[in-house]
């Protein structure tokens, strides 16, 4: 049984070299060969995002090389709902392709080099057009912690106004210099909302972004509600949320935190 | 391998032909045949739309006649969620049928007429009774573009008051009087709002008028949510809005614009 | 290929008169066999209105004898969702079973009996807690006509507050006085709704109420969707909807109207 | 046929004993198998509340012993929705499990043992993180009984404050002495939101708890569209609530109640 898959790059470093020598000079070295459970964990948070209504046909969920810090993996250009580990491409943290071998990339994966370059304990990323959280990125109201479940969101969620840096754009975060900024304001925060446009959400681990993604949806699905019944809204204090942050993250009780839904959402994928 | 299909035009005719010479002479000369995959398309446009939640057992969709500007195809008076092959029938821009052959048409083809007479750039239109578009074309709040995905929005989205070309009628677009009004308030727009009625959504492709109609609807949603959120919304400018529109519709990079969801949403319809 | 079924009726009252002689007594006479499609359309409209979220485990539909107009048909106790052929029991207007057969009736049939009897247009009656509607019972907020396929609602919609018939209950329509004061409360309309409890839509046939209890429901959801977006709403008028209710009941153009609707449905629940 | 399980209890305990014959000695006693009949509605009322959206990949449900009043049962650790029979430990009022036969516990099973403690009319116990329920509990507007199927609801719905009985916590019911606050708060109630996190809903029997669990998420929903639509709400009057639940809790007439929909239920997951 095999222990590592190598995302196709060593193939197609080796037709770039024989065919185009000069330009294989500036294809960046691959970080090497990944175990697959961690492509087969990036597959099904992409599947699993898609099915809970986070990503659209749009969006993307990256991981970290994790033998490379400055490497990382992410899909090449496809609906999030059909990517398999056959779509998986590697960058350096420039997001230049190790070898996307013929594949589109992302025009916006400078979201994820960018961070990664920036923020040395997240090592997944997921980019969404998640559907209630983008009426709180053109809102005044802040976007803040109702439950247990998001309780990592009492770190406050910042709002990426893309004009700021870029004058009027496509909104698409198509360059390392609109990347930076977007990496500024989400600053050492889990969760920055993109206005008019989506979130980025970031974290240790696949299953970890994955639960975070989630449940910032449906936290902003319960702040829209309880501004509909009116009058104040007790949020989570900050001790409050990081004690619960603290508790699903808690290596050793992996079953009591977001290990729990990630197995369910997993296995409800894979049967599909 | 076959390239193109006849829509069962030219043997309709060559019964109306032997059996009522008169009456054959004002039925309108076909465009000829088609391409099965327009037809494909066409077909399903209509059950992803009615999968999306944007059609319900009412609505259709229309494309150009690709070989003669002056003809269109659209089903039969069905369901879209039941089209089929079979159920296209070709129309003058009189929506006259070609050939019915028998079979209903929709009381409400003069829409697509009246637009493809004075929109020479549009090959594609979608009627639907989109259900949170509705409540904004009995509204005063005009539907403005929240986020990317929906950029084409910036163009503003009129809507379209049948008591003022019509009267106290039925809200059907039941004649080309009509067809015509909706045809002016729609003007060069993408999209236009029928009050108590649905919408109209046009486009330069069965794909783009399918993305089109969908994020109109989402776009609705959000708009809804965020006027619940309260305070003021910082809607995509109009230059954005553009800048979107250009890169969804970029022919040089079809995977990163409308095509991605496209190839999604036929999927799975097709795997049904 | 019989064109009739007896609906275990005649079996029921052999065995009632063979061993209950004076019970049998006040049974009453069936109405006499009816044809299988119109017991296919009840169990269909059951099966139809679960699906669409308007029935959940309570609520019924019934129909009309056809061939007698004080009896009407109904399921025995039993979720609609589940209900087959065999669960029909047929009522007299003052809802005696006319043979249960030792099947448990609804508590609520007097909705039913007390409105056939002042409605002799009315062949088929919907009670349910459509889940949007439920809402607008209880407000004082009057639910209207939002778009051309609730165009009937135009009508007018009561509401009963069975504290006027009944003062404290358990708000259920449990004996024959509550149903007649809702049926007086329905009059001549379409729909009525129930405060704290439901509705009950009304109409000359199976296809004509099942469509007419869904596009209340869909319609409650747009009202609530109007009034969230803020400022005057323009409802359909009297006269518009009046020509639209014309159209949707058209014998002569039923794929037009409301049977396209019905056909879809039908077929849907009918692949489950 | 066998008609009693012991929940791989003996075999534990066995365990226990020969292994560690000190921990042993505090292990409670087994309140005996159980009816199988019993482990099933167990393992269905998971699902069902899974299926309904009221329980996430969090929240549990449990039953007290038949045989035994100061023994309860639960599920191991483990989303409900993917329970089995196998998963089912048994526990003492104190939350120490019988034998957890290595298998990891809830946190929060103190939530059920001290209700149990307290309310001898208490047979099931559901928590879960009811989504439409939540924006309720940090809100300062009440939950109230909106129509029939609530009627339990007119009882009055407290709000658990954690903050009161345990300061800064990560808001989990972790210890007896939370436990017991939650308990406080619940009073005789059938349901008590949690402040931040979720509810607590109670009953005579499983069937009962999942009824009341589903249909108070459901009330929330349409309490919050009441809201929405404007102006004053008439909610059940307390006697009319009563009335309700002693019809859908009745004994003699188990179809006219709570048994139609939770039948449906258990169909519904049993079929998946």
């Amino acid at each position: 049984m095999k222990k590592s898959v190598c995302l196709g790059v060593i193939v197609a470093m080796t037709i770039v070299v024989a065919g185009q020598r000069a330009a294989a000079q500036t294809v960046p070295a691959s970080g090497g060969p990944v175990d697959p459970a961690l492509i087969e964990d990036l597959v099904a948070a992409s599947h699993i995002l898609a099915q809970e209504g986070v990503l659209d046909a749009f969006g993307h969920v990256s991981v970290r090389h994790p033998n490379n810090p400055v490497r990382y993996l992410m899909s090449r250009s496809v609906a999030p709902a059909l990517m398999t580990a056959d779509d998986v491409i590697e960058y350096d943290l420039d997001s230049n392709p190790v070898s996307a071998n013929g594949r589109a990339s992302f025009l916006e994966r400078f979201i994820h080099g960018e961070i990664y370059k920036v923020r040395p304990d997240v090592n997944a990323i997921v980019h969404s057009h998640s559907p209630t959280v983008i009426p709180f990125s053109v809102s005044q109201v802040p976007l803040q912690a109702m439950f247990t479940n998001a309780g990592f969101l009492v770190a406050g969620v910042p709002v990426f106004e893309i004009r700021k840096v870029a004058g009027m754009t496509n909104l698409l975060v198509s360059n390392k210099m609109i990347g930076k900024g977007l990496a500024e304001t989400l600053g050492d925060k889990p969760v920055a909302l993109m206005r008019g446009h989506g979130d980025v959400v970031v974290g240790a681990s696949i299953p970890i972004v994955t639960y975070r993604a989630i449940y910032t949806e449906i936290n902003a699905r319960m702040q829209l509600q309880a501004i509909g019944i009116g009058g104040p809204i007790t949020f989570l204090a900050k001790e409050e949320g990081e004690k619960i942050d603290a508790v699903n993250n808690d290596p050793k009780n992996p079953s009591g935190g977001i290990m729990r839904p990630w197995e369910l959402w997993k296995k409800k994928v894979m049967e599909k």
